[in-house]
Protein backbone atom coordinates (compact mmCIF):
# COMPACT_ATOMS: atom_id res chain seq x y z
CA UNK A 1 0.00 0.00 0.00
CA UNK A 2 0.97 3.84 -0.86
CA UNK A 3 -0.70 6.53 0.90
CA UNK A 4 -0.20 9.84 0.46
CA UNK A 5 -1.94 13.31 1.91
CA UNK A 6 -3.78 15.18 -0.70
CA UNK A 7 -4.55 18.40 0.21
CA UNK A 8 -5.16 17.44 3.91
CA UNK A 9 -6.79 14.17 3.16
CA UNK A 10 -5.89 10.99 3.12
CA UNK A 11 -5.33 8.97 -0.13
CA UNK A 12 -4.12 5.99 -1.24
CA UNK A 13 -1.67 6.15 -4.33
CA UNK A 14 -1.09 3.34 -7.31
CA UNK A 15 1.41 4.16 -10.37
CA UNK A 16 -0.15 7.82 -11.35
CA UNK A 17 -3.63 7.16 -9.87
CA UNK A 18 -4.45 8.47 -6.35
CA UNK A 19 -7.68 7.84 -4.57
CA UNK A 20 -9.93 9.63 -2.00
CA UNK A 21 -10.13 7.43 0.80
CA UNK A 22 -12.78 8.80 2.73
CA UNK A 23 -15.74 9.03 -0.60
CA UNK A 24 -14.16 5.51 -1.50
CA UNK A 25 -14.64 3.86 1.67
CA UNK A 26 -17.95 5.60 2.14
CA UNK A 27 -16.81 6.86 5.42
CA UNK A 28 -15.20 3.56 6.79
CA UNK A 29 -12.24 5.93 7.19
CA UNK A 30 -12.07 9.70 7.63
CA UNK A 31 -10.28 11.99 5.47
CA UNK A 32 -7.39 12.74 8.35
CA UNK A 33 -4.01 11.16 7.55
CA UNK A 34 -3.16 11.25 11.43
CA UNK A 35 -6.35 9.16 12.25
CA UNK A 36 -5.32 6.75 9.87
CA UNK A 37 -2.27 5.56 11.41
CA UNK A 38 -4.03 3.58 14.92
CA UNK A 39 -6.21 2.07 12.24
CA UNK A 40 -3.37 1.02 10.16
CA UNK A 41 -4.20 -2.80 9.87
CA UNK A 42 -7.68 -2.38 8.69
CA UNK A 43 -6.59 0.28 6.07
CA UNK A 44 -4.09 -2.02 4.73
CA UNK A 45 -6.21 -4.93 4.88
CA UNK A 46 -9.12 -2.20 2.99
CA UNK A 47 -6.74 -0.98 0.50
CA UNK A 48 -6.11 -4.55 -0.73
CA UNK A 49 -9.42 -5.20 -1.50
CA UNK A 50 -9.66 -1.57 -3.98
CA UNK A 51 -8.52 -1.46 -7.78
CA UNK A 52 -7.04 1.76 -7.61
CA UNK A 53 -6.23 2.31 -11.28
CA UNK A 54 -9.48 0.88 -12.67
CA UNK A 55 -11.84 2.85 -9.82
CA UNK A 56 -14.38 5.68 -10.91
CA UNK A 57 -13.07 7.79 -8.13
CA UNK A 58 -9.98 8.00 -8.64
CA UNK A 59 -7.69 10.61 -10.52
CA UNK A 60 -4.52 11.81 -12.06
CA UNK A 61 -1.46 11.14 -9.09
CA UNK A 62 -0.14 14.48 -11.53
CA UNK A 63 -3.03 16.87 -10.45
CA UNK A 64 -2.76 15.95 -6.72
CA UNK A 65 -1.56 18.27 -3.99
CA UNK A 66 0.59 16.39 -1.90
CA UNK A 67 1.15 17.32 1.93
CA UNK A 68 3.32 15.58 4.27
CA UNK A 69 1.81 11.50 4.55
CA UNK A 70 2.14 12.73 8.37
CA UNK A 71 1.33 16.25 8.58
CA UNK A 72 1.20 16.67 12.28
CA UNK A 73 3.51 14.29 14.19
CA UNK A 74 3.47 13.85 17.76
CA UNK A 75 7.40 13.59 17.93
CA UNK A 76 9.66 13.73 15.23
CA UNK A 77 12.87 11.74 16.35
CA UNK A 78 16.24 12.63 14.57
CA UNK A 79 19.02 9.97 14.46
CA UNK A 80 23.02 11.43 13.81
CA UNK A 81 25.78 9.90 12.60
CA UNK A 82 23.61 6.35 11.34
CA UNK A 83 25.64 5.15 8.91
CA UNK A 84 28.32 3.46 8.66
CA UNK A 85 30.63 4.93 5.75
CA UNK A 86 29.77 8.47 6.82
CA UNK A 87 31.05 7.73 10.76
CA UNK A 88 34.38 6.33 8.47
CA UNK A 89 34.32 9.16 5.98
CA UNK A 90 33.93 11.65 9.08
CA UNK A 91 36.68 10.16 11.09
CA UNK A 92 34.64 9.63 14.19
CA UNK A 93 34.35 6.29 16.45
CA UNK A 94 31.04 4.28 15.54
CA UNK A 95 27.85 5.58 18.19
CA UNK A 96 27.29 2.42 20.64
CA UNK A 97 24.02 4.56 21.33
CA UNK A 98 21.58 6.37 18.74
CA UNK A 99 22.64 10.19 19.05
CA UNK A 100 19.41 11.41 19.21
CA UNK A 101 17.68 14.91 18.53
CA UNK A 102 14.29 16.32 17.35
CA UNK A 103 12.94 18.33 14.47
CA UNK A 104 10.06 20.52 16.07
CA UNK A 105 7.31 19.28 14.08
CA UNK A 106 6.55 22.23 13.14
CA UNK A 107 9.72 21.86 10.64
CA UNK A 108 7.56 19.35 8.96
CA UNK A 109 6.58 20.06 5.15
CA UNK A 110 5.18 17.95 1.76
CA UNK A 111 7.46 16.61 -0.47
CA UNK A 112 7.48 19.93 -2.62
CA UNK A 113 8.14 22.88 -0.50
CA UNK A 114 10.05 25.74 -0.86
CA UNK A 115 13.09 26.34 1.55
CA UNK A 116 13.90 29.90 2.61
CA UNK A 117 17.51 30.16 3.47
CA UNK A 118 17.51 31.40 6.85
CA UNK A 119 21.52 31.61 6.54
CA UNK A 120 24.54 31.05 4.23
CA UNK A 121 25.50 27.48 5.74
CA UNK A 122 22.49 25.59 4.71
CA UNK A 123 22.82 21.65 4.23
CA UNK A 124 21.36 18.76 3.30
CA UNK A 125 20.87 15.08 5.13
CA UNK A 126 18.69 12.46 2.54
CA UNK A 127 17.62 10.08 5.19
CA UNK A 128 15.00 7.17 5.25
CA UNK A 129 12.23 8.61 7.41
CA UNK A 130 10.39 5.58 9.47
CA UNK A 131 6.73 6.36 10.05
CA UNK A 132 4.93 4.80 13.27
CA UNK A 133 1.50 3.42 13.47
CA UNK A 134 0.87 1.31 16.36
CA UNK A 135 2.85 3.26 19.29
CA UNK A 136 4.42 1.47 22.32
CA UNK A 137 7.31 1.47 25.02
CA UNK A 138 10.07 -0.94 25.45
CA UNK A 139 9.04 -2.66 22.35
CA UNK A 140 10.89 -5.99 21.93
CA UNK A 141 13.55 -5.83 18.37
CA UNK A 142 11.23 -8.86 17.11
CA UNK A 143 7.98 -6.77 17.43
CA UNK A 144 9.29 -3.32 16.11
CA UNK A 145 8.33 -4.19 12.13
CA UNK A 146 4.49 -4.32 13.52
CA UNK A 147 4.91 -1.18 14.63
CA UNK A 148 5.90 0.52 11.35
CA UNK A 149 3.18 2.32 9.25
CA UNK A 150 6.23 2.53 6.22
CA UNK A 151 8.60 4.57 5.03
CA UNK A 152 8.96 7.83 3.44
CA UNK A 153 11.57 9.97 1.91
CA UNK A 154 12.86 13.19 4.05
CA UNK A 155 15.57 15.51 4.18
CA UNK A 156 17.10 17.10 7.30
CA UNK A 157 17.81 20.28 6.46
CA UNK A 158 20.25 21.91 9.07
CA UNK A 159 21.63 25.08 9.28
CA UNK A 160 25.43 24.50 10.44
CA UNK A 161 26.14 27.73 12.26
CA UNK A 162 23.10 27.01 13.83
CA UNK A 163 23.46 23.45 15.01
CA UNK A 164 27.34 24.12 16.21
CA UNK A 165 26.85 27.29 18.13
CA UNK A 166 27.06 26.87 21.83
CA UNK A 167 27.12 24.17 24.47
CA UNK A 168 25.79 21.72 24.22
CA UNK A 169 25.32 22.05 20.19
CA UNK A 170 22.28 23.55 19.27
CA UNK A 171 20.72 20.35 16.81
CA UNK A 172 17.17 20.90 17.43
CA UNK A 173 17.58 24.86 16.77
CA UNK A 174 19.29 23.96 13.18
CA UNK A 175 17.55 21.43 11.87
CA UNK A 176 13.99 23.29 12.89
CA UNK A 177 13.40 26.21 10.97
CA UNK A 178 10.12 26.73 8.26
CA UNK A 179 10.06 23.36 6.02
CA UNK A 180 13.50 22.14 7.31
CA UNK A 181 11.98 18.59 7.74
CA UNK A 182 9.96 18.04 4.02
CA UNK A 183 9.04 14.53 3.43
CA UNK A 184 6.60 11.92 1.27
CA UNK A 185 5.76 11.98 -1.31
CA UNK A 186 3.82 8.28 0.00
CA UNK A 187 4.40 6.13 2.82
CA UNK A 188 5.09 2.66 1.54
CA UNK A 189 4.07 -0.21 3.69
CA UNK A 190 6.95 -2.76 3.59
CA UNK A 191 5.33 -5.51 1.70
CA UNK A 192 5.97 -2.89 -1.28
CA UNK A 193 9.56 -3.26 -0.63
CA UNK A 194 11.53 -5.72 -1.69
CA UNK A 195 14.36 -5.38 0.51
CA UNK A 196 13.62 -2.39 3.06
CA UNK A 197 17.58 -2.93 4.19
CA UNK A 198 19.22 -2.22 0.84
CA UNK A 199 17.64 0.30 -0.41
CA UNK A 200 19.40 3.18 -2.72
CA UNK A 201 19.11 6.47 -1.30
CA UNK A 202 20.54 9.35 -3.12
CA UNK A 203 20.81 13.82 -3.13
CA UNK A 204 20.78 15.65 -6.57
CA UNK A 205 21.41 19.55 -6.29
CA UNK A 206 19.94 20.93 -9.75
CA UNK A 207 21.43 24.65 -10.71
CA UNK A 208 19.63 27.29 -12.04
CA UNK A 209 21.05 26.36 -15.05
CA UNK A 210 19.85 22.47 -15.28
CA UNK A 211 22.75 20.61 -14.18
CA UNK A 212 22.79 18.15 -11.83
CA UNK A 213 25.38 16.58 -9.65
CA UNK A 214 24.58 14.26 -7.19
CA UNK A 215 26.27 14.76 -3.84
CA UNK A 216 24.73 11.64 -2.50
CA UNK A 217 24.68 8.22 -2.95
CA UNK A 218 24.10 5.55 -0.11
CA UNK A 219 22.47 2.66 0.80
CA UNK A 220 20.10 1.76 3.75
CA UNK A 221 22.44 -1.46 4.52
CA UNK A 222 25.04 1.60 5.75
CA UNK A 223 22.70 1.38 8.97
CA UNK A 224 24.50 1.18 12.21
CA UNK A 225 21.22 0.85 13.66
CA UNK A 226 18.49 -0.32 11.52
CA UNK A 227 14.86 -0.03 11.89
CA UNK A 228 14.06 -2.68 13.85
CA UNK A 229 17.05 -1.76 15.99
CA UNK A 230 15.97 2.18 16.82
CA UNK A 231 12.61 1.11 17.47
CA UNK A 232 13.62 -0.78 20.26
CA UNK A 233 16.34 1.13 21.36
CA UNK A 234 14.16 4.41 21.26
CA UNK A 235 10.85 2.73 22.80
CA UNK A 236 13.12 2.44 26.07
CA UNK A 237 13.29 6.03 26.75
CA UNK A 238 10.81 7.34 24.40
CA UNK A 239 7.36 6.43 24.36
CA UNK A 240 6.51 6.21 20.42
CA UNK A 241 3.45 7.29 19.12
CA UNK A 242 1.14 7.20 16.01
CA UNK A 243 2.06 9.03 13.28
CA UNK A 244 5.73 9.97 14.88
CA UNK A 245 8.64 10.75 11.98
CA UNK A 246 12.12 8.81 13.13
CA UNK A 247 14.46 10.62 10.59
CA UNK A 248 17.35 7.47 10.55
CA UNK A 249 20.43 9.43 9.31
CA UNK A 250 22.47 10.31 6.42
CA UNK A 251 24.79 8.81 4.04
CA UNK A 252 27.90 10.24 3.23
CA UNK A 253 28.21 13.59 0.67
CA UNK A 254 26.59 16.17 3.02
CA UNK A 255 27.95 19.99 2.08
CA UNK A 256 29.80 20.13 6.03
CA UNK A 257 32.11 16.98 4.76
CA UNK A 258 33.45 18.26 1.86
CA UNK A 259 36.23 20.38 1.05
CA UNK A 260 36.01 22.86 0.34
CA UNK A 261 32.79 23.19 2.18
CA UNK A 262 29.57 23.55 0.14
CA UNK A 263 26.27 24.55 1.25
CA UNK A 264 22.82 25.55 -0.74
CA UNK A 265 22.61 28.50 -3.30
CA UNK A 266 19.10 30.66 -3.80
CA UNK A 267 17.94 29.03 -7.17
CA UNK A 268 19.12 25.64 -6.79
CA UNK A 269 16.88 22.58 -6.04
CA UNK A 270 17.19 19.54 -4.19
CA UNK A 271 15.82 16.34 -5.26
CA UNK A 272 15.75 13.57 -2.77
CA UNK A 273 15.26 10.01 -3.51
CA UNK A 274 14.56 6.66 -2.15
CA UNK A 275 14.37 3.25 -5.02
CA UNK A 276 11.42 2.03 -4.15
CA UNK A 277 9.40 4.70 -2.47
CA UNK A 278 10.20 8.22 -4.51
CA UNK A 279 11.50 11.27 -4.65
CA UNK A 280 10.52 15.27 -3.19
CA UNK A 281 11.73 18.28 -4.45
CA UNK A 282 12.85 21.76 -3.17
CA UNK A 283 13.59 24.92 -4.56
CA UNK A 284 16.20 27.01 -2.58
CA UNK A 285 15.01 30.37 -2.14
CA UNK A 286 16.99 33.50 -1.04
CA UNK A 287 16.82 34.36 2.87
CA UNK A 288 16.17 38.22 3.63
CA UNK A 289 19.19 40.27 3.64
CA UNK B 1 -8.63 32.53 35.53
CA UNK B 2 -6.90 28.66 36.56
CA UNK B 3 -7.73 25.96 34.15
CA UNK B 4 -7.16 22.23 34.69
CA UNK B 5 -7.55 18.72 33.25
CA UNK B 6 -9.83 16.86 35.33
CA UNK B 7 -9.61 13.03 34.33
CA UNK B 8 -9.24 14.69 30.47
CA UNK B 9 -11.60 17.31 30.85
CA UNK B 10 -11.22 21.29 30.63
CA UNK B 11 -12.23 22.65 33.90
CA UNK B 12 -11.77 26.14 36.30
CA UNK B 13 -10.30 26.18 39.42
CA UNK B 14 -11.03 28.78 42.32
CA UNK B 15 -9.85 28.34 45.48
CA UNK B 16 -10.91 24.89 46.71
CA UNK B 17 -13.45 24.30 43.95
CA UNK B 18 -13.42 23.44 40.25
CA UNK B 19 -15.97 23.54 37.38
CA UNK B 20 -16.40 21.65 34.12
CA UNK B 21 -16.50 23.57 31.55
CA UNK B 22 -18.36 21.70 28.70
CA UNK B 23 -20.98 21.29 31.15
CA UNK B 24 -20.98 24.70 32.39
CA UNK B 25 -20.97 26.46 29.42
CA UNK B 26 -23.68 24.02 27.87
CA UNK B 27 -21.14 22.82 25.49
CA UNK B 28 -19.49 26.32 23.92
CA UNK B 29 -16.38 25.08 24.53
CA UNK B 30 -15.64 21.03 24.42
CA UNK B 31 -14.14 19.27 27.27
CA UNK B 32 -10.62 18.50 25.40
CA UNK B 33 -8.28 20.69 27.06
CA UNK B 34 -5.91 20.92 23.71
CA UNK B 35 -9.14 22.40 22.04
CA UNK B 36 -9.27 25.31 24.58
CA UNK B 37 -6.23 27.18 23.47
CA UNK B 38 -6.68 28.42 20.07
CA UNK B 39 -10.06 29.88 21.87
CA UNK B 40 -8.33 31.43 24.92
CA UNK B 41 -9.23 34.75 24.86
CA UNK B 42 -12.86 33.88 24.32
CA UNK B 43 -12.81 31.37 27.33
CA UNK B 44 -11.32 33.70 29.37
CA UNK B 45 -14.06 36.18 28.65
CA UNK B 46 -16.64 33.56 29.27
CA UNK B 47 -14.86 32.42 32.62
CA UNK B 48 -14.69 36.35 34.03
CA UNK B 49 -18.49 35.54 33.88
CA UNK B 50 -19.01 32.58 36.03
CA UNK B 51 -18.81 32.27 39.99
CA UNK B 52 -17.21 29.33 40.66
CA UNK B 53 -17.40 29.24 44.39
CA UNK B 54 -21.16 29.45 43.97
CA UNK B 55 -22.13 27.36 40.80
CA UNK B 56 -24.41 24.24 41.45
CA UNK B 57 -22.06 22.37 38.91
CA UNK B 58 -18.89 22.72 41.05
CA UNK B 59 -17.32 20.52 42.97
CA UNK B 60 -14.36 19.95 45.47
CA UNK B 61 -11.06 20.44 43.87
CA UNK B 62 -9.79 18.04 46.50
CA UNK B 63 -11.68 14.79 44.82
CA UNK B 64 -10.81 15.77 41.23
CA UNK B 65 -7.60 13.48 39.71
CA UNK B 66 -5.82 16.32 37.99
CA UNK B 67 -3.79 15.25 34.44
CA UNK B 68 -1.82 17.45 32.63
CA UNK B 69 -3.51 20.99 31.85
CA UNK B 70 -1.58 20.71 28.67
CA UNK B 71 -2.14 16.38 27.97
CA UNK B 72 -0.48 16.70 24.77
CA UNK B 73 1.49 19.78 23.66
CA UNK B 74 2.20 19.66 20.10
CA UNK B 75 6.43 20.83 20.80
CA UNK B 76 8.15 20.74 24.32
CA UNK B 77 10.76 22.96 24.02
CA UNK B 78 13.54 23.05 27.27
CA UNK B 79 15.95 25.87 27.98
CA UNK B 80 18.66 24.74 29.41
CA UNK B 81 21.66 27.04 31.30
CA UNK B 82 18.81 29.97 32.29
CA UNK B 83 19.49 31.47 35.79
CA UNK B 84 22.12 33.69 36.36
CA UNK B 85 22.88 32.28 39.66
CA UNK B 86 22.96 28.93 38.20
CA UNK B 87 25.01 29.68 36.47
CA UNK B 88 27.43 31.70 38.12
CA UNK B 89 27.17 28.36 40.10
CA UNK B 90 28.60 26.32 37.77
CA UNK B 91 31.30 28.77 36.97
CA UNK B 92 30.04 28.95 33.21
CA UNK B 93 29.57 31.60 30.85
CA UNK B 94 26.52 33.21 30.32
CA UNK B 95 24.69 31.65 27.05
CA UNK B 96 24.19 34.37 24.53
CA UNK B 97 21.34 32.54 23.17
CA UNK B 98 19.14 30.24 24.55
CA UNK B 99 20.44 26.69 25.18
CA UNK B 100 17.86 24.17 23.24
CA UNK B 101 16.49 20.40 23.71
CA UNK B 102 13.16 18.82 23.36
CA UNK B 103 11.91 16.74 26.14
CA UNK B 104 9.52 14.09 24.19
CA UNK B 105 5.98 15.35 24.31
CA UNK B 106 5.31 11.53 25.43
CA UNK B 107 6.82 12.75 28.81
CA UNK B 108 4.82 14.99 29.62
CA UNK B 109 2.49 13.84 32.95
CA UNK B 110 0.05 14.85 35.59
CA UNK B 111 0.93 16.87 38.54
CA UNK B 112 0.68 13.62 40.82
CA UNK B 113 2.02 11.10 38.95
CA UNK B 114 4.84 8.73 40.10
CA UNK B 115 8.37 8.63 38.44
CA UNK B 116 9.74 5.40 38.36
CA UNK B 117 14.11 5.87 38.56
CA UNK B 118 15.56 4.36 34.94
CA UNK B 119 18.50 4.77 36.79
CA UNK B 120 20.80 5.51 39.71
CA UNK B 121 21.61 9.35 38.45
CA UNK B 122 17.82 11.07 38.29
CA UNK B 123 17.86 14.29 39.26
CA UNK B 124 15.25 17.24 39.47
CA UNK B 125 14.98 20.78 38.19
CA UNK B 126 12.27 23.16 39.16
CA UNK B 127 10.80 24.69 36.02
CA UNK B 128 8.17 27.47 35.29
CA UNK B 129 6.52 26.59 31.91
CA UNK B 130 5.14 28.62 29.59
CA UNK B 131 1.78 27.52 27.97
CA UNK B 132 1.75 28.68 24.34
CA UNK B 133 -2.14 29.96 23.52
CA UNK B 134 -1.52 31.43 20.03
CA UNK B 135 1.20 29.65 17.60
CA UNK B 136 2.97 31.94 15.25
CA UNK B 137 6.48 32.59 13.78
CA UNK B 138 8.89 35.43 14.08
CA UNK B 139 6.88 37.06 17.28
CA UNK B 140 8.08 40.47 18.15
CA UNK B 141 8.96 40.92 21.67
CA UNK B 142 6.67 43.89 22.00
CA UNK B 143 3.54 41.39 21.87
CA UNK B 144 5.06 37.72 23.62
CA UNK B 145 3.16 38.29 26.33
CA UNK B 146 -0.48 38.02 24.07
CA UNK B 147 0.59 34.59 22.65
CA UNK B 148 0.79 33.05 26.58
CA UNK B 149 -1.85 31.09 27.80
CA UNK B 150 -0.68 31.36 31.40
CA UNK B 151 1.93 29.80 33.66
CA UNK B 152 2.17 26.11 35.68
CA UNK B 153 4.66 24.56 37.37
CA UNK B 154 7.05 21.66 35.92
CA UNK B 155 9.49 19.11 37.08
CA UNK B 156 12.47 19.27 33.92
CA UNK B 157 13.30 15.62 35.35
CA UNK B 158 16.91 14.18 34.20
CA UNK B 159 18.67 10.68 34.34
CA UNK B 160 22.42 12.75 34.20
CA UNK B 161 24.10 9.25 32.85
CA UNK B 162 21.99 9.31 29.88
CA UNK B 163 21.64 13.72 29.20
CA UNK B 164 25.66 13.27 29.06
CA UNK B 165 26.61 10.14 27.43
CA UNK B 166 28.15 10.33 23.66
CA UNK B 167 28.81 13.31 21.55
CA UNK B 168 26.79 15.63 21.38
CA UNK B 169 25.15 15.30 24.61
CA UNK B 170 21.84 13.11 24.89
CA UNK B 171 19.80 15.84 26.86
CA UNK B 172 16.83 14.68 24.45
CA UNK B 173 16.97 11.22 25.44
CA UNK B 174 18.21 11.52 29.46
CA UNK B 175 14.95 13.90 29.78
CA UNK B 176 12.33 11.98 28.05
CA UNK B 177 11.90 8.58 30.10
CA UNK B 178 7.89 8.07 31.24
CA UNK B 179 6.85 10.69 33.31
CA UNK B 180 9.86 12.94 33.68
CA UNK B 181 7.78 15.77 32.37
CA UNK B 182 5.25 16.40 35.07
CA UNK B 183 3.14 19.63 34.84
CA UNK B 184 0.48 20.99 36.64
CA UNK B 185 -1.63 21.61 38.95
CA UNK B 186 -3.23 24.36 36.58
CA UNK B 187 -2.27 26.81 34.13
CA UNK B 188 -2.68 30.30 35.64
CA UNK B 189 -3.21 33.49 33.63
CA UNK B 190 -1.22 36.20 33.54
CA UNK B 191 -3.28 38.89 35.05
CA UNK B 192 -3.77 36.60 37.77
CA UNK B 193 0.01 36.73 39.13
CA UNK B 194 0.76 40.30 41.10
CA UNK B 195 4.66 39.72 39.82
CA UNK B 196 4.93 36.95 36.68
CA UNK B 197 8.79 38.31 36.75
CA UNK B 198 9.49 37.92 40.65
CA UNK B 199 8.38 34.25 41.12
CA UNK B 200 9.15 32.09 43.91
CA UNK B 201 10.19 28.55 42.63
CA UNK B 202 11.37 25.90 44.99
CA UNK B 203 12.01 22.12 45.03
CA UNK B 204 11.55 20.01 48.69
CA UNK B 205 12.31 16.17 48.44
CA UNK B 206 10.69 14.96 51.28
CA UNK B 207 12.25 11.64 52.45
CA UNK B 208 10.15 8.23 53.46
CA UNK B 209 9.95 8.71 57.44
CA UNK B 210 8.81 12.38 56.54
CA UNK B 211 11.93 14.89 56.96
CA UNK B 212 11.77 17.58 54.43
CA UNK B 213 14.96 19.32 52.79
CA UNK B 214 14.72 22.69 50.98
CA UNK B 215 17.09 21.76 47.67
CA UNK B 216 15.61 24.93 44.80
CA UNK B 217 15.07 28.19 46.11
CA UNK B 218 15.00 30.73 43.41
CA UNK B 219 13.13 33.48 41.49
CA UNK B 220 12.49 33.77 38.27
CA UNK B 221 13.83 37.56 38.71
CA UNK B 222 16.98 35.46 37.73
CA UNK B 223 16.20 34.35 33.99
CA UNK B 224 18.52 35.30 31.77
CA UNK B 225 15.94 35.23 28.69
CA UNK B 226 12.94 35.95 30.19
CA UNK B 227 9.25 34.85 29.30
CA UNK B 228 8.77 37.73 26.44
CA UNK B 229 12.62 37.05 25.25
CA UNK B 230 12.59 33.75 24.90
CA UNK B 231 9.14 33.59 22.91
CA UNK B 232 10.75 36.47 20.54
CA UNK B 233 14.02 34.27 19.65
CA UNK B 234 12.47 30.82 19.74
CA UNK B 235 9.82 31.77 16.94
CA UNK B 236 12.76 32.50 15.05
CA UNK B 237 13.37 29.39 14.35
CA UNK B 238 10.00 27.39 15.77
CA UNK B 239 6.60 28.04 14.63
CA UNK B 240 5.49 28.00 18.55
CA UNK B 241 1.83 26.26 18.23
CA UNK B 242 -1.37 26.37 20.28
CA UNK B 243 -0.52 24.27 23.67
CA UNK B 244 3.20 23.78 23.39
CA UNK B 245 5.20 24.23 26.08
CA UNK B 246 8.26 26.19 27.13
CA UNK B 247 10.35 24.68 30.27
CA UNK B 248 12.34 28.03 31.35
CA UNK B 249 15.32 26.43 32.75
CA UNK B 250 15.91 25.96 36.56
CA UNK B 251 17.99 27.69 39.64
CA UNK B 252 20.59 26.91 41.57
CA UNK B 253 21.03 23.50 43.49
CA UNK B 254 20.30 20.10 41.83
CA UNK B 255 21.24 17.27 42.68
CA UNK B 256 24.63 17.37 40.26
CA UNK B 257 26.02 20.75 41.21
CA UNK B 258 26.19 19.61 44.51
CA UNK B 259 29.39 18.03 46.37
CA UNK B 260 28.93 15.22 46.68
CA UNK B 261 26.22 14.72 44.36
CA UNK B 262 22.98 13.68 45.43
CA UNK B 263 20.41 11.84 43.23
CA UNK B 264 16.67 10.68 44.08
CA UNK B 265 16.09 7.90 45.98
CA UNK B 266 12.89 5.43 46.06
CA UNK B 267 10.63 6.44 48.61
CA UNK B 268 11.11 10.10 48.65
CA UNK B 269 9.05 12.36 47.27
CA UNK B 270 9.57 15.62 44.93
CA UNK B 271 7.58 19.02 45.91
CA UNK B 272 7.98 21.52 43.35
CA UNK B 273 5.95 24.73 44.16
CA UNK B 274 6.03 28.37 42.04
CA UNK B 275 4.20 30.96 44.45
CA UNK B 276 0.77 31.71 42.83
CA UNK B 277 0.23 28.61 41.21
CA UNK B 278 0.73 25.95 43.11
CA UNK B 279 2.93 22.30 43.67
CA UNK B 280 2.74 19.25 41.91
CA UNK B 281 4.18 15.90 43.93
CA UNK B 282 6.24 12.95 42.43
CA UNK B 283 6.35 10.38 44.34
CA UNK B 284 9.86 8.19 43.33
CA UNK B 285 10.02 4.25 42.78
CA UNK B 286 12.74 2.23 42.23
CA UNK B 287 13.17 0.96 39.13
CA UNK B 288 13.60 -2.96 37.40
CA UNK B 289 16.99 -4.51 39.10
Amino acid sequence: MRTANNAGRLSLVHDDRILDVERASDGLFTADPMQAFARWDELTAWAATIDIDAHPGSSALADAALDAPSPRPPQVIGVGLNYADHAAESGLPLPTEPVVFTKFPSSVAGPDVDVVLPGPTVDWEAELVVVIARGGRNIPLSEARSHVAGFTVGQDLSERTVQWQGEPAQFSMGKSFENFAPIGPVIVTLDELADPDRLAITTVIVSADGAETEMQNGSTDQLIFGVDELIARLSTTIELLPGDLIFTGTPPGVGAGRNPKRFLVAGETLVTEIGGIGHIRQRVVGGQP
